[in-house]
């Protein structure tokens, strides 16, 4: 964007001031929380609303409904996904912005959900102002983000990005089929290729999300101005000692694979930490055999986990971790194999979007922080069709996926204000 | 033992040189090894002869035979345990000696297997050699050793040992009951408690049996003298962090419990390792959770075993373990909770049998060594009602409890012929 156009063009947002409504939000995130609620449960417990659960399909029933009291008409499209279109010139791109409020088990009230609201929010707040936006504005419910049910590369705006191998409606989960399942949410998977979009469609996609990390908490800045969804790089490791008398086996005899996969481990973490930046590495899953008491070790399977904006910064923390890996195997008398499982490539926010955010928060008086999201998100996919941009607010403690999830009631208020503005922002905008 | 009492009464053994019969030895181990032998397999393949199983049923019946052959009378408890008496005069207490024959699942030819052929064969060397000893000579075969039936605490050893308690007959291992297992094996649990001996019962208890460990074989000692089984301090291990986002949570953020937990895994190595000794530590078990790629474990359960002759060591090895694991939690933002979930006092050999030992391999020129065994025996039990002591022989590599267990033919018939030197030795002792 050109900093010409905006001097040029003063924001609609700056002329009306039109705000969300506060109260709403919070009310709607707090009925949606009886969907997938524990027995006997309140707020605080949490809920468990995995995709295409009965609890899924009654929050969306509910929601459904909201969006039609509003006046709005919704729209469902082949994979599920849940639209709703309001003004703007219909010879424009739609400007898109939502979430999607499928859920972990034993998650919290604010993942996806705040996003989703806000979004409803932003259409009824441009409504209610009466304010006439260039291009329309479409809210987006994402029919299946947590990718809980038929697992990875299943996620409903993955189909939208145009991710649709064959055999992909066939899979089956939980006993259930991928289509039988779409088709429990309205959506129709025998034209499924339908509910792939182009690029151009729309102007721009913007989206409101919990950080789910503690970093805007710790710093108590309210709006964080996410810079990319970071890439993951996932190694299987394997690492071969030999299984042995654990009393019979002196120390100097052993190879104790677990001793070398609890090197590997912390190994791990020094090279995380070994540069400046915000790259993350994990070893979150470990198997061990024979895993008895009184048997050393002879065989552990683990994974490796790193999570950079930068594709060659995560090249170099992978050649460390097989540099480590190797030396730890020598030291050992171990073997150890990585194998390099699974990649993703990192989804840059647009320039544009990001500094939309950050004058829409700066209207309002609000410190924004740039940062990185560590998790995966719907945005990541729009990305591959227009330009995309998110917006973070605080995580209490930095706690996810987890009924302890917790966004301040104001945070949320302040985060849909923020999207309102950076919506009507990139609304002037040409281009972005 | 009073040496003056040697210098006295030369030893028979020197007198008339017996010898075992080396070929018969192998050939009764190759003939055992048919008894479990997985289907199509060679000697190489080793045996799964799990107690009271089909398996373990035929292999005891065969030698219950080659026992009568040999023209000496078989006798089983009420426990299932095989003795076979020969020689003596019955007012004397009998010198025992034997092992086992029951494996565990997946095991080698070797382990228990010796030191039951090699107990007959010495009971056949004296035989055919004609000669006389003072006090009856008895083999025996421990009906149950390796605890995979039924579990810890239900060698057969134990019940002659006295340790039985109410309810003992009623476990129930793989749908059968234990009263049930032991009338398969031709045992009676109804009359259980006429297995239970006393102190002087015995003059002496021997055993020869692999090293399972590769001490021995790297020192190319071919007799080990046992100075005792090892106690065994085992601990259950927690440790607390907090499960949150792989891709969210900075590493500087983290409570990440698996960190800790190899933190510790190589703490016990160091410990281990930090003094003089043969004590040996292990984290052999491990459980993570949620144990998922993308997230950091919030909590980790393991097993810390330190094994050792000394009591005194394995409590100074504990209070270290649990010092540094304050250390870890406190570094780490976690919480570790050590419980000593069991021990064993450890069964020291006695040293009139250690001599003997060490006099008839000198007597072979055989070279010896001391060592500690790391590993339980039947011996652990039988110590509480008579001296023990224990002739261990290499164990190729150190490899047991796998089919790749080996022991040289030559190192068997070794420690087979120490094995009949020391018994004729304490034979000619009135007091060990």
């Amino acid at each position: 964007m050109a900093a010409a156009a905006v001097a040029a063009r003063p924001l609609v947002a700056r002329q009306s001031s039109p705000s969300i409504d506060a109260a709403r939000l919070r009310n709607r995130l707090e009925r949606l929380s009886y969907h997938g609620r524990p027995s006997g449960g309140t707020f605080a417990d949490g809920v468990s609303r995995v995709a295409y659960s009965t609890a899924d399909l009654t929050a969306r029933a509910w929601i459904i409904d909201e969006i039609k009291q509003a006046e709005i008409a919704p729209r469902i499209d082949a994979a599920g996904n849940i639209y709703a279109r309001f003004g703007g010139d219909a010879k424009q791109p739609a400007i898109l912005f939502g979430s999607h409020i499928d859920s972990v088990p034993n998650a919290g009230n604010f993942d996806g959900d705040l996003g989703t609201f806000a979004a409803l929010e932003v259409l009824q707040a441009v409504q209610s102002a009466k304010l006439q936006t260039r291009h329309p504005l479409e809210m987006v419910l994402w029919a299946h983000e947590e990718s809980t049910a038929f697992g990875v590369g299943t996620a409903a705006s993955r189909i939208v990005a145009g991710d649709l191998q064959a055999g992909d409606m066939d899979r089956v989960w939980n006993g259930m089929k991928r289509s039988d399942a779409i088709r429990r949410i309205a959506g129709d998977p025998d034209k499924i290729e339908t509910a792939i979009r182009g690029k151009g469609t729309w102007h721009a996609y913007v989206e409101l999300h919990i950080e789910q990390g503690g970093t805007l908490d710790k710093a108590k800045i309210p709006i964080g101005i996410v810079e990319g969804i970071v890439s993951i790089h996932r190694y299987d490791v394997v690492i071969e000692g030999f299984a042995n008398h654990a009393g019979t086996t002196p120390m100097g005899e052993r190879q104790d694979a677990l001793l070398a996969a609890s090197q590997l481990t912390i190994a791990v973490r020094e090279i995380a930490q070994s540069r400046q930046g915000r790259q993350v590495g994990t070893v979150g899953r470990i198997e061990v055999e024979p895993n008895s008491p009184n048997v050393i070790p002879g065989r552990v399977t683990l994974s490796v986990e790193f999570r950079d904006l930068s594709e060659a910064v995560l090249r170099e923390l992978g050649e460390q971790v097989r540099a480590r890996g190797a030396a730890i195997a020598k030291q050992t008398n171990t073997r150890i194999n990585f194998t390099l499982a699974s990649t993703n490539v990192p989804a840059i926010a647009t320039k544009g979007v990001q500094d939309a955010i950050g004058r829409s928060a700066d209207a309002m008086g609000l410190k924004t922080m740039p940062l990185p999201s560590g998790a995966g998100h719907d945005a990541q996919q729009i990305a591959k069709l227009c330009p995309m941009g998110m917006i973070f607010v605080p995580s209490v403690a930095g706690i996810s996926h987890s009924p302890k999830e917790l966004t301040s009631w104001e945070d949320c208020a302040n985060g849909a204000n923020v999207l309102l503005r950076t919506v009507l922002a990139l609304d002037a905008l040409n281009s972005i």
